[in-house]
């Protein structure tokens, strides 16, 4: 069988069973969910042996470290997998929820019914908690799902297939509602990315390289995650000693994450009051600090200098790049051209700088005297996170149950025609 | 100047401009929508002109009736061309609405804000009014637009932008918020679905054709609408003369119209009652009836004998497929396989039948005890009506303003940093 005939052959019973999966109710999806986290359980040993299989191939083919760190599955992680299933049982179900209901003046009512999207296609990288974490949304909100993991960590992958079917199988669904792609040929990839037909919407999880190249073939919309090159503007109305803390808890807390600040933005007024405290701890902290001119010149012991290309570029790393600038035109401009419409905080007392920064800066999250670490779906509320949008069509920002699925119109008359 | 380099130099000037309209605020796009009523009232004369000049070539190269009509505008026409303006003027702006803020336990105000899309791309047919109509409502929505109509109504079109400019001048807007694409060349709409750096989201009008292969060739987000096949489903639980007027209606009251009812499906217990005077009265109005065996075989005088083909065709004329079905399991399983996921309505008297018809039947629009002509922007108090979408991802059905806007996240501490 070629790789267009079997992934044609995945997607289109993935859409056949995806309506039986829209019909489901909540119980019988928890239920799923239940036999799931129990069959896991149960199947424990063997999935960390397929798990071990993998961890000593990539050791074998000398893959980075940070690629065999995320492949393990350490006993701790196994449970936080088996944790996961259960908040997302816990959490309620979208699928069928009414709003907006009201009367027309024709005399129908009108309003909204939340409904599953059809089929979601994962395509990701080493991690093998994500083909649970995918599935179990996936379940819940009623959607099919076509999970193309790493080809690195394949072994483990199957292993998690026989307990998914058993689980399906248990609360009375079709094991078609969940595939795990059978092979790792880099084809797959490109053949679910052009299949609008049995495919509604592609997730990537991974590194950037690898959303543009999807995106780039892409036939089906994308939800894109690129880069988070996160801003923490320092306006002169700031309480300093909340610029400090906020500063230092973007930058430092954790330094790989998309929601880390990778420059600061200071207004030069007050730059020689709050620049001190926050350039000191970050130095002591063993952050590599890039100032512009002006920051380098009246810190040179602190700073080396930034080039044009610090100022857009994503670290991931204990790098930071400093700018002083003359006011809020100026630091508004400056995320305009260099950020990544990912996260963007102001800190000021100020209430119309407030209003203006929260209106004007385009990006998905635009926050106020916070730090930009809380941008994630868990700290939103929203119970889960199947990805993070860097686009405004359909969703933006971290993306939980709701942007796997639609809202359908609904009417109810009582025997109401259209006149002329 | 080549297509391509005139496509990106309106591209990047929309892209441009688009953040300054974003930001601009309710009375300022209310004048540039005030000053453009005025401005088309005042060059009124020299717009007619230009459009009969369409006409007459038009009327020259033969193109058939219905498009010639399509393209003519008369009085009445231009009158209520204003109108729509008057409308979107009235309509609150959805930019820049908070929504949905709540505290959540580590303190921080979480929150959405609506924001435009950025730049939209109309791409449509023969219509004139379709520019009008689209810029006052990308303007109000704070999204520049790059409007592509047909090449036959090209001086029409022409005639408009010279109001256009002045109108967003007058409000102190660049006048390269809406872009009228200054050639005919088809290739610039090949051009246009190609630019994701310059366009956000691309809706055309049109014919099915002209949907399908945008839609083919675009790496812009489409929001579609193809067919609308449309059915109303009369339950064996139906108040008889609810069913007949709502047949009626559906049927009769407009042909043309992607609302229309396309097949009737009837439960076979209640065949013989229900379906005598529906379709008596039909062939009276001339409506030809082409119904399954069994129909046919009970009203052979009325009835023709419908083909596989009638199933899956949307007619857009005075000709209606008939089903007897035995239950809803049937009317359900005919929907799914011959429908187009547009509107399809049911008639009961039965709670629980209604509640499964709702909940079952994917489509974007599903309908209890009322017509399918009611599925629309204006009777769904959306105020205006930029397309329809058959697609679930983004929007679903009619669209209205919010399907011009995404909503972003926006955060609100007092200083809050996220814990380990």
């Amino acid at each position: 069988m070629s790789i267009l005939e079997l992934m044609s052959a995945l997607g289109r019973s993935a859409r056949a069973s995806s309506k039986e999966l829209a019909r489901a109710s909540t119980a019988q999806k928890n239920a799923a969910l239940a036999a799931l986290l129990q069959q896991l359980k149960a199947d424990q040993s063997s999935i960390m042996a397929a798990n071990q299989h993998d961890v000593d191939q990539a050791q074998a083919a000398q893959l980075h470290d940070a690629m065999i760190d995320r492949l393990t599955l350490t006993p701790a992680r196994f449970a936080s997998m088996l944790q996961g299933i259960q908040q997302v049982m816990d959490l309620p179900d979208p699928i069928g929820s009414v709003t907006d209901m009201t009367y027309r003046p024709s005399g129908i009512q009108v309003g909204k019914m939340r409904v599953p999207l059809g089929v979601v296609g994962m395509i990701y990288e080493s991690r093998p908690n994500v083909t649970i974490e995918a599935a179990s949304l996936c379940i819940k909100s009623g959607n099919a799902c076509i999970l193309r993991g790493g080809s690195e960590s394949m072994h483990t992958n199957q292993a998690l297939a026989s307990p998914m079917g058993h689980a399906l199988q248990h609360a009375g669904l079709p094991i078609e509602c969940v595939h795990i792609v059978p092979t790792t040929d880099r084809d797959a990839v490109g053949q679910m990315v052009r299949m609008p037909e049995y495919i509604d919407v592609i997730i990537p999880r991974g590194g950037k390289g690898l959303i543009e190249r999807i995106s780039k073939d892409a036939r089906v919309p994308v939800i894109k995650h690129l880069d988070g090159i996160c801003h923490v503007y320092i306006h002169h109305q700031a309480n300093l000693n909340m610029a400090f803390d906020i500063a230092l808890n973007a930058k430092t807390h954790r330094y790989g994450v998309c929601n880390a600040m990778e420059t600061l933005l200071v207004d030069a007024a007050i730059a020689t009051r709050a620049l001190p405290p926050i350039l000191t701890s970050m130095h002591e902290k063993g952050v590599e600090l890039r100032g512009c001119l002006r920051t380098h010149s009246l810190f040179p012991e602190l700073t080396g200098l930034a080039t044009d290309e610090d100022w857009s570029t994503e670290y991931l790393a204990p790098i930071l790049s400093i700018k002083i600038v003359d006011g809020m035109d100026e630091a508004i401009q400056h995320i305009a051209t260099y950020g990544s419409h990912h996260t963007d905080a102001i800190v000021t007392d100020d209430l119309p700088s407030a209003q203006r920064f929260l209106r004007e800066v385009d990006s998905s999250s635009v926050m106020v005297n916070a730090s930009t670490r809380f941008a994630d779906g868990f700290e939103y509320g929203l119970g889960a996170e199947i990805g993070i949008s860097t686009d405004k069509f359909h969703a933006r920002g971290p993306v939980g149950l709701d942007g796997l699925t639609s809202l359908k119109w609904i009417v109810i008359g009582q025997g109401h025609v259209r006149g002329s």
